[in-house]
């Protein structure tokens, strides 16, 4: 798997994002887990759209940071995706973005990059591809099917 | 249970409400449903955060159009809701939220207007305390618990 | 809201489904929530499956006790259900379920009675109808559409 | 990535939760998707629960083969995971488990085999620490925490 520690690069597009990831974070609402997450979703029209994790008393019923980015995109008329940053409070060490996420992602192309980033800003580089093995996309339900399995 | 034909009213608050729930149903990503809905929140300090349905082709990553606009207020500082309108392309009746939206608007409070709009603009009127009575609510996870079972 | 006390009342089928999602509780998976929740739900064929809340790290993929019986039902060729029994650790009340698992039930008709039953078994009675009105089920999916709408 | 092609292979294990994956998958309830999912998970105590897709109207409340096994065996005081098998109706190639239940397994340990089997019984074996990289796990919410973030 491709990996690659961003630190000290210089893009100011990078730079935005991962601020505004940041910042996100602080819109948490999780009274439940106090685990606050941020992302910050750039769009390859150039927007950015930020989320946060919203959760539930009913636990099912919340949903995070990454898919909240998603969906304000996706309201927006913006369905194509080029970077995701995603950062939370955990300090040591780079936290993965959960499964139901990287799947919502799925759904929009898996040609983006996802940058986890730590509270200090220092960065790790992923794609969704590396993280999503196998992914069950929408050409699966297009594939064809077989009339009989080997039970019958 | 309250109900309330609201046609014809005046109100332009309302009519504002309306017309953006209406627009955000255009934005709907549903390939799979080709079931369309917009929403459009008030919240108590006056705004209006609009949101359609998102779906997946793992269909349980969807989410509905009432729960992208929660999550695009509450990422922007909102929790506190007014109003919330509601809209599909069905042509006759009503079509009520399901139950994860009701569920996902009772964690910032029941006391809340929610009109279900037909695509001619007609309304309904609810609160959700109506629509979801014997709400599990935050209080729940708050409250005593027994240390013992009857089949203890 | 029909609502009925159910207490001191000698039906074996009820004092059976009351027992055994006592008996579910006690299995919850709530490391997150230290919220257990036990279910018991009979079909009309007479089956009982039961459940409890299986929670995740990731909080929005915990799934409650409700639906861990319907899935279980389902999974087992059983579609139609009569009465279905609730019980949590709150020792004061009777807890509603949440939003999303009457949406579950809903899928498979609105014609059950739904049991919140206390840990000393005291238990209050409603029907799915009363608890998700203006439900929206699959006859929503199956109505006429318009072809446009008000702000075409 | 570890993958292998499992052909022929003499395990009656094996070939005893392959069996039970395709016979899941006829209870399939997926009136909206028509994508029948079979599962059948092993547990370490030798224990086989079986899985299909319940699909709801509302999509978002729908759920996977992969999952319904999973809550059957929790419920069934089953916690610990050493294979499963999914298969579907789709005649060429392997499909993925969705990113929500591969995060739902992860829940239980990363350390278990998954195997993909086509409907003629033709398998690829994945474990799932492959197909969740960089996991978000029950540990990331015991990590330390940062009192500030770079933008405070
Ligand atoms: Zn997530
Ligand atoms: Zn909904
Ligand atoms: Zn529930
Ligand atoms: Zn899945």
């Amino acid at each position: 798997m491709d990996k690659q520690i961003v630190n000290g690069f210089s893009s100011n597009e990078l730079q935005e994002l991962f601020h505004k990831a940041h910042l996100a974070k602080h819109r948490a609402h999780c009274p439940y887990s106090q685990f606050r997450v941020g992302a910050a979703l750039l769009t390859t029209t150039g927007k950015i759209y930020t989320g946060c994790n919203v959760e539930n008393a009913a636990y099912p019923l919340s949903t995070c940071a990454e898919r909240t980015a998603v969906v304000k995109a996706v309201s927006d008329g913006e369905k194509s995706f080029k970077k995701i940053a995603i950062t939370s409070d955990v300090e040591i060490g780079f936290t993965g973005p959960c499964g139901s996420c990287r799947q919502t992602l799925a759904e929009f192309g898996l040609d983006m990059d996802i940058y986890l980033i730590s509270p200090n800003n220092e960065a790790k580089m992923y794609t969704l591809r590396d993280l999503l093995p196998i992914a069950f996309t929408p050409q699966d339900l297009q594939k064809p099917r077989a009339s009989h399995d080997i039970i019958l």
